[in-house]
């Protein structure tokens, strides 16, 4: 963030050095290295969407490294299995109904676990900056002055897409993608219009609870109930299940086929590519309606 | 592809797994494993937007295993040289102005050398999914009958996220974020509207070249010329540069700063969030333009 003081001075970080600026002087810009206040350091690192082996090197080397892992319950168990047993762990799974209580929790104990000189990795499922709130801890770790670096992780769109066989972009159906999180809570306040339709794929994180909703909503924004939708269950486990219907289906096949979290609903001419199991859904088999079941 | 015969069967593919489908009949869905045509097999692999620690374990792994490692252009030099020696490179670097012819031929040398027995490794700079011409082949792979597997890599927009402390998402900023690529010979064929403004990031891809046409396009569709834009150039490596401006000085920017490719462009208020040098646009230092210099 940039600050300015009575004199003219602009404050401001750039890559872990504090500059100030004075357009006014001759000597107007200055940088210095930030001096770190504590031996510690905190690490913002993402897991990936579950698989260890979609982890990063670099991630992978740091949970070796580390003092201290905190960690939040998207994150697999084959990952946590990669955390040598002399490292301490602190398990934060979050509580749907205590978001934001529990948020300032996490990031007072980082900045404070960091001041008293450890290393720590904040591990978080998927990219810490795709609803991963790595902002939130990012901006805490600031205001407290400790040094802290960001690791990104494969987010889950890429980690099922890939398992999937499912392009989020291809040259004839998509040139644009989006993500958007589907929580109940904020369903009814996010503004989603234009993001899905022709030539656009849209990616639904935690969206299942709302499948029926996130349908109707997207219907009445004027997409089409036709478009192909794909749902992608423990997207990059061993047990992924991949479905697809239509967007109309979106909510019936979750409840019929009775999808469980984690699951992804990509939406999008793509999700045609997908190598999945057509649930009624797609054009060839919606005679098949209620005829032909998913099971297997 | 689900595909119907005359005698209302539907066949297609799950978990390279061949299926059949009659919803008429009583035995109305059975699965076999595929048998492989041959002994190859080919991955299309996301290598990272470049700096070597951000590949995943898997490709790491991959890398070392292959009989034939055939990357492009926007594969790091760090990465490459992970690959072993005794394994055989061919580089495949697209040039602009011949894309289809090219790409046509990459897969032809994909399912050529697979089908000859051989561990393909195909290296994509960033996510195989995501503007990456995965998709082309994966479907060359499959027409052809070789086994393939996709995996997935840190997409550019993650991983300059990261190294800028950037979030894509920001509770109070953007809940939803959007990709697009921005070459300028797609650029007018392209309907961006509503993927930029309140509460979104945009990210665009390659638009470098044509930064200038990106920024009008964006406001003549509604967008603040106001909103932060961040441009990260040679994003994740040391050399990397984050600048920051308003959306309407953007075409200045890279001229007067003189980018040079690959950098990436993020659109959006979580802009003003970045560890970065503000060049001139940002509100604060609005006042100071043409005095203050962005080198350092």
């Amino acid at each position: 963030m940039t600050r300015k003081d009575g004199r003219g001075n602009f404050t401001f970080t750039v890559r872990n050095k504090a500059c100030i600026a004075n357009p006014g002087a001759q000597d107007h810009l200055r940088c210095m290295e930030k001096t770190p206040i504590s031996a510690g350091k905190l690490w913002l690192v993402g897991a990936g969407p579950g698989d260890p082996d979609l982890l990063t090197l670099r991630a992978a080397r740091l949970l070796e490294s580390a003092d201290l892992v905190v960690h939040d319950g998207l994150v697999g168990e084959g990952v946590l299995a990669l955390i040598p047993t002399h490292v301490e762990r602190i398990s934060v799974a979050k509580q749907r109904s205590r978001h934001t209580m529990k948020q300032e929790l996490i990031n007072e104990l980082l900045v404070r676990e960091t001041l008293a000189g450890k290393q720590v990795v904040r591990l978080k499922g998927g990219d810490p900056f795709i609803f991963g709130r790595g902002g939130e801890e990012l901006d805490a770790a600031r205001k407290s002055g400790v040094a802290v670096e960001v690791v990104p992780g494969i987010t889950a769109a890429a980690g099922c897409a890939a398992q999937a066989g499912l392009p989020l972009t291809h040259r004839e159906d998509a040139s644009a993608v989006s993500f958007v999180a589907g929580q109940c809570k904020d369903l009814t306040d996010q503004d989603w219009s234009g993001l899905a339709g022709h030539g656009r794929t849209l990616v639904i994180y935690m969206g299942l609870a709302a499948a029926t909703a996130i349908a109707d909503k997207l219907i009445a924004d004027g997409v089409s109930p036709d478009l192909p939708v794909a749902v992608i269950e423990r997207g990059t486990t061993a047990d992924a299940r991949v479905l697809r219907t239509l967007l109309t289906d979106l909510g019936d096949l979750v409840a019929r086929e009775e999808v469980k979290s984690p699951a992804l609903i990509i939406v999008g001419a793509v999700a045609a590519r997908a190598d999945a199991l057509d649930c009624l859904g797609a054009p060839a088999l919606a005679a098949a309606k209620r005829e032909f079941s998913c099971d297997f």
